[in-house]
């Protein structure tokens, strides 16, 4: 089952042809396929753990700092969790062939609008290795191949992995080629991977910005970007002061390294004096940085620049900025925002709709944690990913997300006059 | 309003400037100003006319085909088509704020999704003037910008318009900005154009391989691609042979030009020897080229080499492929094809449903022609252009394809445990 001899394009070619398979597959056939890549997980468990022994010692060799490689580190628990995860999308509604809307034209055509499989979805993505087992599960279930180009650090650990899913999905009669790992990191051949637009419908790229840039700058396959989320927490003048320091220190601290939590705290100027300092009390241990108006009322905040404001701490800091009214709010917002999740917390609820309204970003929350913003709390199942473009996916990303539709157009012999 | 001065860059800005105002107006005040559009195009007609006479001079001059040259013609009844597109726009839903999606969480969390503008929409077209107020229209009406680069060939014309359009907008309480046309012409002002960003939400190029190549390797913003037509009519053993003629006649010869005529016949080898006497007499003046088995069927028809399969020929060609079954067929539409429209003529039920889930296309028909796919076709009321694309739209594009959706989330103080 090894693949490493094989071109990029070669890589390509077996990925595409083993997408019609897919794409036909029964929601049975798939399911089955799934609950045996968790099974082989578990019983390949001790070859997986070697595996990813190799990538540990060659990453602390090469000087990966403790914190990356610990998202490296594969054990029982998270090997059960990856099987976990794949029974639970076995779980979900399969979402191919769902007829989305249909209706008939005067001359007598039915048109109906069919949920279909992308075909092959590629991701590049870094460090974590369950990603290759989360994506694959995703991918299958939507009747998509997963096209895989992980790290070069976790790539004995996404050998081995994407081996013991490929021997499962073909003892259930699907192609092995359902996922396609490409074991060639170079950041050449990354480049033509992204190019590779026969082989490859959508590309999602889980990665920073200069995986982001790269794709701008070379993809020429179809992408969807999950990028940054500089999101912002807006405490307006009728705000439930409680709710609001509720809301900020959990959008703040409850897990600051994720892309929904807050970086910024937007404060009305009539209720700033009282709010800063609960939030700084309540938020204790977080860097507080801010504008002349905020510093006036708390010596505790320090001063803030630009940048700081367009930048996403995804750490215990954040950014404060006081406005004189829900316009100046909504400005702030939408320049400063990178277009994922923005809250306001508030009891007035023309100023809440005014916000949701004029904002533009993936998802708005009233009077709610923006770490929220995730498919399991959507209601999703899971998700492959947050988008923070506007064309095709934006927001969470889930099953329905990993698929297009199709018009079927029916009729008795029309012809067009 | 003459914006000849400004650089690519400013144009954004104003481009982007306008947005929020846009996608915050009321239908009324949309309509009000495309009915005002329109009766300013009216009015300006001779202003207009005299710029399209320059175009018309220089292109002449310059040697353009006269088959070109008529499609930058303007007079008196083709203005009034493009005043009664902006009235017909005028008259359809309004797309903003639809709820297309709401649902309860467990936690309480109300969520829905709405759907909202764009943003900025900047199309890259040729030739046709008429573009200039069609995209307007529809850009208008879905809450967007229209940021407009048209080609340099229709530029005095295309000038004319939008100096007419902003004025009328301008009138009307919105930003004369909701379309911002780009006077540069240059290919390096195109290629800074597709790499704007910040200011463009959407790029629909509508033009040849050339322009799209182009977009491939350059365009930074994200682009739907408007692309090409190999479209196939598939006759099976089990089809009603009068009505595979009708419909072959049709797709071929009905508007041999454009994106969704058929360029290739498929026939089962069943009825390959009845079928492709009657297409040959029915389709009298249609260019044939086809494989061995077609020739022997028919003398009359010329030798096919692969580049034929994969050519749109936009013209009195077609070419021909005789397949042993069913599965044959829809392996060469699959290969051959675009991905746009794609048709089989058969009696056979399971047939048809096969070859609607296996063909890769934005649509498939069955025992009907390929011509009808098309917005307006379809009852979308106007279209932007035809995807044949997966991502974000595929097939006929309308208004809800102008818009992306937003997710609101309303609670009453929820944070995530």
């Amino acid at each position: 089952m090894s693949v490493s001899t094989s071109t990029i394009a070669d890589l390509g070619r077996r990925a595409r042809g083993a997408a019609p398979a897919l794409a036909v597959a029964s929601t049975g056939q798939k399911n089955a396929a799934l609950h045996a890549a968790a099974d082989r997980l578990f019983a390949d468990a001790d070859r997986i753990i070697e595996g990813n022994q190799l990538d540990l010692v060659r990453g602390g060799a090469e000087g990966i700092p403790d914190n990356l490689l610990d998202r490296l580190r594969l054990d029982g628990s998270r090997l059960e969790a990856m099987a976990s995860g794949l029974r639970q999308v076995a779980d979900l509604p399969d979402p191919v062939g769902e007829v989305t809307d249909a209706w008939d034209r005067p001359n007598g055509l039915r048109i109906s609008k069919v949920r279909v499989p992308l075909g092959v979805v590629a991701i590049i993505y870094e460090m974590r290795p369950n990603v290759t087992s989360d994506a694959f599960g995703l991918c299958l279930k939507s009747g998509n191949v997963a096209f895989l180009r992980g790290s070069s650090a976790a790539l004995e650990s996404n050998r081995a992995i994407a081996a013991s899913i490929r021997t499962a999905v073909a003892d259930n009669d699907l192609p092995a080629d359902a996922l396609v790992l490409v074991e060639d990191v170079s950041r050449e051949a990354a480049v033509e991977f992204m190019r590779l637009r026969d082989s490859i419908d959508c590309l999602i790229p889980r990665g920073g910005p200069s995986l982001i840039r790269s794709i701008l700058e070379n993809a020429t396959v179809p992408y969807v970007i999950d990028g940054d989320g500089n999101c912002h927490v807006y405490v307006d003048a009728a705000a439930d002061l409680d709710m609001a320091v509720s809301i900020l220190h959990n959008a703040k601290t409850h897990r600051p390294s994720v892309c929904n939590a807050a970086e910024s705290l937007v404060v009305h100027a009539g209720v700033a004096d009282r709010f800063l300092p609960m939030a700084l009390a309540a938020l204790d241990g977080v860097e507080f940085v801010g504008d002349g108006h905020s510093r006036r009322i708390s010596p505790a905040i320090g001063p803030a620049d630009d940048d700081d404001y367009a930048t996403e701490f995804l750490d215990l800091k954040i950014s404060v900025r006081v406005v004189t009214n829900l316009a100046e709010a909504i400005e702030h917002v939408n320049h400063a925002g990178s277009g994922h999740s923005e809250a306001i917390v508030t009891g007035d609820e023309a100023a809440a709709e005014r916000f949701c309204t004029e904002v533009d970003a993936a998802a708005v929350l009233v009077n709610a944690s923006t770490r929220f913003v995730d498919g399991e709390e959507f209601g999703f199942g899971a998700e492959i990913g947050i988008s923070t473009q506007k064309l095709h996916a934006r927001g969470p990303m889930g099953l329905a997300q990993l698929t297009t539709e199709k018009y079927v157009v029916r009729g008795d012999g029309q012809v067009r006059a």
